[in-house]
């Protein structure tokens, strides 16, 4: 079929003025004043509908076409008419219409207005909706300037796996993947357990016997394999799915969600954060200029500020503070009366209500918070002179709190085996990952940005849910 | 750091020749000649490596840089010094080199021409190489390209879920994703069972009590889902991870591969065949003119005939063919003479052997197979007016076999449902499929394309294992 995208109409208008098209579609609404009638159509190719006008007199099948509701898929040739006093540039006078397909009278969102927690239910039909429409494209249009972005800069985008054997990855509950028998799974014999010198336990599950011969898991965190790569590429970023099983119900957890974890090597934090800002402000302003009618909506019914706030990122230079200064500005804060439900001392996890103090009351801009304490934070980070916080920095930004995690790595062979010590964990499982440090190893940093959260930043859509298009969380896989 | 990437030299080596500049990378050889030396330098930026010249008067640390060997993190500051008449055309002059790491004796890559066998246990160090550095960089510029044809065609991209709890994909063997004990997961109880009107049986494992509430596993497409998006956006493309619990131990198969599964609205079998031809054209366009270096290398030592199958491809018209003249095409070889392992007649599943034929030595160049039997394909294809055969083609390409398998997907709610019934499948389960068909339903095409079946293709690379950055197969799911 030789058909024209309504996002070419509106690309192309000056030159397919007065010409024949044909433009196939779905409708949303049919008007009929007898005599002529209009049907708005809309094909997903942008926000925009077309307006078709019919005759009664000129088209045939008039009378099917203006008694059509609900959600049906039309083919419609006519001409394209500028009409440039009007509300729409042009509107398409219409020679044909063909029904390729009518809707059900029992058409689920036929009602105006359709609350979100109905429209979760109706996951197959929700992107339909001007709500789900702007999101899924935003989400699209921010994944692709996210590829852009490390691409223009020379970074390998490096598919890391999410079956993995690992069990120390420690960030958070993990799936199990399995295609043992789940009610009778073979056991450890005695036998092999004395063989195994204490390494088995008799009447334990016999992995070795699983799929991949060992017990596996699905991955919370592709950063370890990310680095493996960055020492040969330099520059990396992953940009795929990871897991967590928690048993959280909230509005900004998913138990399948997706992250992009770039990994630079000869950088450090000031690196990353200088990566990590520019990245944001490149989304945020691609969004802004390929998705103009999305945001006018979003910004119109889910969230007035929207518009002001990527506007006023976009533009603003991040904050930079560290944690031990933060901790004094919070300090001085309940000082001065403010009130938070969780009290502040140096050495403290730093909780939502407080990034949202830093980020929204006082800095009033996306701000990095830096040098956190080690004990708080993850083993590979690097340790600062001080010998007690480590080089890592958090990016908050206002409405939402931590968006992105990130530190510059530890690269210094026996000072990571140090912590990997102290903190009782087993060297063993971190060969090839001190491999690196052994041969060849360099300063590097990276971060994890999760990139639902970017999306809800994006939409101003507050739950998680309404950001994916088939959200996985605890109790809810369907569709 | 204020570093320029070698990449960057190479770009704007007229700009910066008689500059100072300041790189970061690693060593892949240093030759000491005495009272001058030099450093083979790469950074991962580019294949192309960096020549950096040091005198042993000029540099204060000569000694320590000329003993290096192994892979050694270097920063090398110096004047950029163009060499029109030598084969590099510029060269470093070193004023200062800073060890950031060295390399221990015992580095398991030193050895000349590691086989990819021994490589595959050094998955840490591999991308290292001049083969994996090769094959790694491609598979990011050809994933960027699918993206970049999508998106310049306002496709949207869609995530679909991994993790799915339809019983009813029927692609492949699934993995089992799962939080229940392993070794004592509940049970339904007698009592359970009996309340449940014989939908569950007591002693069997009790799924509603699994973090999902029902039994969960990995998809093996995102297909389905990505219909729900076809029929709102018009033109979706997912590009993610798929998995098969398949227990076969091929050069072909991975338990986890990335696949790309466009879907289009209005859109018949010729059009998927028109944007799948369109889609591997560019993608091989844009590897060959972004790593010329790359695919100089894989056509020396990998595969001889790699740069003139690309340039053939990319340049040759694909070759449309029906089941039922290919049948008889391979039917017309048996009586010439031909020998296949496998009978040939109307209705089989074309082998490996037939397939190679076909593009191979028949049609000389890629091709689509159209109109299969009903029998050997999916449920979804959309049935021809024959009544036997179903509107799906494969995408064969010399060397490799099937790269796309796609169809046009039944749009007639009555068909569909019919064709659910006769194989005995539970229209329950596809429910939300049917409401597609319900409500606005329009002619749709889409395909699958194995991503890295492409990659191999793009590389000349044999082996599943070796395009993976960390392959997952049966009894292998290290690193």
């Amino acid at each position: 079929m030789d058909r024209t995208k309504i996002v070419e109409l509106y690309r192309r208008s000056e030159e397919l003025g007065g010409q024949a098209v044909t433009v196939a579609g779905w409708t949303k609404s049919v008007r009929d004043m007898k005599n002529f009638g209009f049907v708005t159509l809309n094909d997903g190719s942008c926000f925009k509908d077309l307006q078709v006008v019919m005759n009664r007199e000129a088209l045939a099948n008039y009378d099917e076409i203006s008694h059509l509701s609900g959600y049906n898929a039309l083919v419609c040739t006519g001409t394209l008419k500028l009409t440039p006093d009007a509300q729409q540039p042009f509107e398409l006078t219409a020679q044909t219409i063909t029904v390729e397909g009518t809707c059900a009278a029992d058409y689920p969102l036929q009602k105006k207005r359709a609350t979100v927690e109905f429209l979760r239910t109706q996951q197959h039909l929700r992107p339909r909706t001007n709500l789900f429409r702007a999101v899924f494209r935003i989400r699209s249009v921010a994944a692709a300037a996210i590829h852009s972005f490390f691409q223009e800069r020379d970074f390998v985008y490096v598919n890391t796996p999410l079956i993995t054997t690992s069990d120390c990855e420690g960030a958070g509950e993990m799936f199990r993947v399995t295609t043992l028998d789940p009610k009778n799974p073979p056991l450890v014999s005695a036998e092999a357990a004395e063989k195994s010198g204490g390494a088995l336990t008799a009447g334990d599950v016999d992995w070795s016997q699983d799929f991949f011969g060992k017990h596996a898991s699905l991955t919370v965190s592709g950063q370890l394999n990310a680095e493996n790569f960055a020492m040969a590429f330099g520059d990396v970023y992953t940009f795929g799915p990871t897991f967590r099983a928690e048993n959280s119900n909230t509005t900004r957890h998913a138990a399948e969600f997706w992250m992009i974890e770039p990994e630079m090597a000869f950088a450090d934090l000031n690196d990353y954060m200088d990566n990590a800002e520019a990245m944001l402000k490149y989304v945020l302003t691609t969004v802004m200029e390929k998705c103009p009618d999305e945001l006018a909506m979003l910004n119109k019914f889910v969230d007035k500020g929207l518009l002001d706030r990527l506007h006023h990122v976009a533009t603003s230079d991040f904050a930079r503070v560290s944690y031990t200064e933060a901790v004094k500005i919070l300090e001085k804060a309940v000082a001065d009366g403010h009130k938070f439900d969780y009290p502040v001392s140096w050495g403290i996890d730093l909780q939502t209500e407080h990034e949202r103090f830093l980020t929204e009351e006082h800095f009033k801009r996306p701000t990095f918070v830096t040098d956190y304490p080690a004990q708080i934070k993850a083993f590979y980070m690097r340790m600062n002179d001080d010998g007690k916080t480590v080089a890592a920095a958090d990016c908050l930004v206002p409405g939402i709190g931590e968006i992105i995690g990130g530190s510059q790595r530890e690269e210094r062979l026996d000072v990571l085996e140090r912590r990997i010590h102290e903190l009782g964990m087993n060297p063993e499982q971190y060969k090839y990952y001190l491999d690196l440090r052994r041969y060849g190893s360099c300063k590097h940093a990276g971060y994890g940005l999760g990139f639902e959260r970017l999306v809800m930043y994006l939409t101003g859509v507050g739950n998680i849910r309404d950001v994916l298009p088939h959200p996985r969380t605890v109790g809810n896989a369907d569709f």
